[in-house]
C-alpha cells in the first residue's frame, strides 16, 4: 500500500486544476510582447490556415511553404526550401539562427500539410479552408462567431477553425513567433536553432530519407524537438519520448462486374461488402483484441523507467468517457495511454455503395476499406502488414495488387486488392533519464505549477526512426495543441489559449540550460 | 433416369439460342407500325427519362405523371392523375379503354419512379438524366455514341442510358405504346384496358393501400398483369406468377461523439465501424447462410407445381458467371431461381468515415449501413424486421429509433439507431395452374418459339399482396427489359430490342382469349 504525503496530496489535488503557473520573467516578456501583437498573429494565422494543405495539392503545398518562408524573413530568420529533383517531393522549409558562444543545437520540428478533406463532412458554416472563429468545438455546441473582423478581439476559449490549424500549422506558428518573441525581447535563445517544417508529414514523410542524404550537414543538431500531437486531455503540457509508427492498407473486394438489383440476383450473386465485413470481423474479437496471429509478438516490454512515468500519468478516462459519450473504452480496464505502447488495428474508413436516403437495392461491384496499423517499439511496417496479409490469405483469399483479370475471376472465389498507401514509419522512442530529456522536461515544467505530463510514447506517428538513424541526434516531443482538436477529422480547430500556452513554453525551451 | 426423345432434345437445343419466332400477323402488324414510328417513339421515350424521378422527389415526379398523362391523351386514351390528399403521396396515372362487348378487365401496371442515384458512381459521359445511346453496358466496353442526333438511326442492340430507362419507365412505354400500335393497326384489344402507372414503387408503393380506398371502383379489374424486372438472363420471355417482398433497415453504431485522432485514441476509443462490422458479420455465415434464429422458419414450401416449373428454368448460372465475373455463387450449388424462393439478408450499403484518397486516421462517430431483407411466401415484413432486431439485441446493443442521448451513452456500451425506411411490402404468389394463368403463357408463347421461362416468383419486389388483398383480382408479371440493365444502380440502360419485342408481347396480351 502506498502511503501519500499530505503535500503530495495536495499537488494530486492541484493537478486536476491546471492553473496557470505565476509567471517566470521569459513568460512574463513573451506574453507582453504577444498582448503587444495578437491582431498580427491572428491575421497571419487566419491567411496561413486559408491555404489549402493537403499533402498531394502540389500547388498548394507550394504556397504554403512560400508563405513559411515569407513569415521567417520578416523575423529576420535566414530561410529557404530544401527540395528533391522529384515533383512529388514537397519541399522543406529550413531556417537557422546561429548563437554566437553557444554549444548546442537544437532543430525544432513541424509539418505543414494537413490530412485529406471531406467538406461534405463539416458542419453547417465549418469549412476546411476558410478559418473562422468559433465559440467551442461542434460537438459542444461550439457555434460560428459571425461578423467577426480582423482587429476585433479574439477570447482565448474561441476556436480558430480550419484544417491545419491545430495538426500542425499551429506547429510552425508556435515556433516562430516563440523566437520572434525572443528576439524582440532581447532574451536571447541558449542554443543555435533550426527549423525544419515538413510537407509530407500526413503521408509518412516519403522524402524525408532523401531530404537528409541530400542535405545532411544542413541537418545536423544535438536534439531535435517535435511539435506536433495534442497536450493531455486535461489540458497539462506534455513531453513526449516517443511516437508510435504506422502504415496504412487500402483494401477492395471484388463482387459482380456490374452492379446488381438486389431482387433478381439475390441469395445468388456474393455480396462484397457482405465478404468484406466478414474478412474485418475476423480481424478483432468483441474485446477489442487484434486477434491476427502473431499481432502483438514483437512488441518490446517498456523498461522500468516507461513503466514508472506511465502509471505517474494523470488519470483522465472518466473525464474522457463523458465527453466523448462513451460508456466504455474499447479494451475494457485499458489507460489511454497504456494502449499507446500497444500495436493498433484500426478500421480508418470502409465503403460499399451508399447508405440511408442514397441507398438502392443493390449487390454493388466493389466495397473498400482503409486500415490503419499503429506500431511500437519492435514492430516493424513491412512484417506487421505482412501479418495482416497472411491473415487475410490463410481465410482463403487471393490477393493482388491490382484489380483481377477475367482469368483470375473465374478460377478464385475470394479476391482483394491490397495496396500500401506508403511504406509506412517504424516506431521511435528516446530513453527517458538522458541528461537532455531530464533539461526538456524541466524547461516545460519551468513555465507550469504542476508536474508536467510524461509520456515514453505519443499516440500518434512521426518519422523520427529516420531521422535517428540517418542523423543520430536526441528527439523529444512537446506538443502543444487542445486535445479536443478534431485532428485529423471534420470541423478541426485550436483553442486559442493554446497556441498563447505554446509561445511560452517554446521560449523556455529555446532558452534552456 | 430420363430418357429424351429427339424432338424435346432438339427444343433444348433451340431454346439456347433464342431465335425470333416466324412473327405471328399481330407481330406483322405491331412491327410494322413500331417501325414507321421509331424516331417518335425514340424521341418520346428521351423526354421521358430526361425528367428525374427519385420517389421523393415531389416536383419532379409530378413532372413525370403530367407527362405520362399526355402520351395516353396523345393516343386518344382517357387519362388522369389519381391523388391523395397528402403531399407526400405521389400520384398514380390511370387511364382506360373501354371496349364493347368485352367481358374481362385487365388492369396494366408499370411505376414511373426510380431508385435514388449518386451521379459520382455513374461512368464518365454516363448521367443519370441525360438519357444517350450506348454500344453496350459499360462494363462490356460500351462507349457513348456521341454526335447521335434525332432521327439518325437506332440499332436495336445499342443502349439507352438513364435512370428509368429499364426501371420501368420502360414498362410504361411498352404498356402505352402496345395499346398505341394496336389501335392504329385496327386490332383492338379483346378486353377492356386499364392503365395503372405508380410514383411510389421504390419505396414499396406507402400510398397504395389509401389509393385504391379512395378510388376502389376505378381499380377493379379481373386480372392485373404487372410489367416490370427483368427477361430471363438468357433474353427469354418470362412469366412471373409471384414476386418477394422486401423492407429495408437503416442502421447507425455511435462511436464517440467527436471524431478522433487514430493514433491519439487509438487501442482506446471504440471505433463503430468495427463494432458495425464485428455486427453485421453475425448475420451471415462463410457459406452464404443467413444464422439469425429463425430467418428461415416461416418460408412455405412450394407446391409441386412451383417445384416442377422451377426445374424448366433454363440453367443459366454458367453464363452468368462468366458475364459477371464470379467464380462461384452465393451459395454453392443453389440456382439462381431457386434463390428467389427463399428470403435474403443483403448489405445494399455500408459506410463508415471515407477510405482511399479521402481516408483520414480516424475513429469516427458514426457508422452507418442498410440492409435489405427479401420476402417470400410465409413471411412476414414485421416478424422478419423483429428476428432481425432480436438478433442484434442478442448481442448486446441497445437498440434506438433516434440517437441517444447523453445518459444513455453513458449506460450502454452498444447503441444502434435502427429505422424502417418504410413499413414494407409483404410478398405475393399466384397458382400457377389456374385458366387465366395459362391464358397469359400461351399469350406470350404466341410471340416466340422457344418455351417461354415460367417463374413461380420473381426476384424481385412489387406491393402485389396489397392489390390482391384490397381488390381480388389475379395477378400475373410479365417483364420486359434486358436483366444487363443495371436496374438500381449506376450505368442504367435498357437494350432497345427489348422494347421492340416489348411491344409484340403486350399486345399480344391485350388480345388474348
Amino acid at each position: 500500500m502506498i502511503r501519500l504525503r499530505p503535500g503530495f496530496i495536495l499537488l494530486l489535488l492541484l493537478s486536476f486544476c491546471p492553473a496557470q503557473a505565476a509567471p517566470s520573467p521569459l513568460q512574463e516578456k513573451v506574453r507582453a510582447w504577444r498582448v503587444a501583437h495578437e491582431r498580427e498573429l491572428i491575421d497571419e494565422y487566419r491567411e496561413f490556415v486559408a491555404i489549402p494543405n493537403i499533402t498531394i495539392d502540389r500547388a498548394n503545398i507550394r504556397r504554403n511553404a512560400d508563405f513559411i518562408v515569407g513569415m521567417l524573413q520578416r523575423r529576420g530568420v535566414e530561410a529557404r526550401l530544401l527540395t528533391l529533383p522529384s515533383p512529388n517531393a514537397n519541399p522543406v522549409v529550413y531556417g537557422e539562427v546561429n548563437v554566437p558562444g553557444a554549444t548546442r543545437t537544437i532543430m525544432f520540428y513541424a509539418h505543414y500539410d494537413g490530412q485529406p478533406v471531406n467538406p461534405a463532412q463539416w458542419a453547417p458554416g465549418w469549412e476546411p479552408f476558410t478559418p473562422k472563429f468559433a465559440t467551442a468545438p461542434v460537438e459542444q455546441g461550439g457555434k460560428i462567431i459571425e461578423g467577426w473582423k480582423s482587429g476585433d478581439r479574439v477570447d482565448p476559449q474561441w476556436r480558430l477553425t480550419g484544417r491545419g490549424s491545430a495538426d500542425d500549422k499551429a506547429g510552425v506558428m508556435t515556433i516562430i513567433n516563440a523566437y520572434a518573441a525572443l528576439a524582440a525581447a532581447g532574451a536571447g535563445p541558449t542554443a543555435n536553432l533550426k527549423f525544419f517544417f515538413d510537407g509530407e508529414e500526413e503521408l509518412n514523410s516519403p522524402s524525408l530519407a532523401d531530404m537528409i542524404t541530400a542535405h545532411r550537414e544542413l541537418l545536423r543538431a544535438d536534439l531535435w524537438l517535435i511539435l506536433d500531437g495534442p497536450c493531455h486531455p486535461s489540458g497539462k503540457k506534455v513531453v513526449g519520448f516517443g511516437v508510435r509508427g504506422d502504415v496504412n492498407l487500402n483494401l477492395t473486394v471484388f463482387g459482380p462486374k456490374r452492379p446488381l438489383h438486389s431482387g433478381n440476383y439475390g441469395n445468388w450473386a456474393p455480396n462484397p461488402s457482405q465478404a468484406l465485413v466478414n474478412l474485418l470481423a475476423s480481424m478483432k474479437d468483441e474485446s477489442g483484441r487484434v486477434v491476427v496471429a502473431g499481432f502483438y509478438d514483437d512488441v518490446i516490454p517498456l523498461t522500468p523507467a516507461e513503466r514508472q512515468a506511465l502509471a505517474a500519468v494523470p488519470s483522465i478516462e472518466d473525464e474522457l468517457k463523458r465527453e466523448l459519450g462513451l460508456a466504455n473504452p474499447e479494451v475494457p480496464g485499458r489507460t489511454l495511454f497504456e494502449g499507446f505502447t500497444l500495436p493498433t488495428l484500426n478500421l480508418n474508413g470502409i465503403q460499399g455503395a451508399n447508405v440511408g436516403l442514397l441507398a438502392a437495392n443493390v449487390i454493388p461491384t466493389v466495397a473498400r476499406a482503409t486500415l490503419d496499423l499503429r506500431l511500437v517499439s519492435g514492430n516493424d511496417a513491412k512484417r506487421q502488414v505482412a501479418k495482416v496479409v497472411a491473415h487475410i490469405e490463410a481465410r482463403g483469399w487471393h490477393v493482388l495488387d491490382r484489380d483481377p483479370t477475367d482469368a483470375e475471376r473465374a478460377q478464385y472465389s475470394r479476391i482483394i486488392r491490397i495496396e500500401l498507401k506508403s511504406l509506412g514509419t517504424n516506431p521511435q522512442r528516446t530513453p527517458m533519464d538522458l541528461p537532455i530529456a531530464r533539461a526538456v522536461v524541466a524547461a516545460v515544467q519551468s513555465t507550469v505549477d504542476y508536474p508536467v505530463v510524461q509520456l515514453p510514447t505519443l499516440g500518434g506517428t512521426l518519422p523520427l526512426i529516420t531521422i535517428e538513424q540517418m542523423l543520430g541526434p536526441k528527439i523529444i516531443s512537446v506538443p502543444v495543441v487542445n486535445s479536443d482538436s478534431n485532428q485529423h477529422a471534420e470541423n478541426e480547430n485550436l483553442k486559442v489559449q493554446f497556441l498563447w500556452d505554446g509561445l511560452e513554453t517554446y521560449a523556455a525551451l529555446m532558452t534552456m540550460r
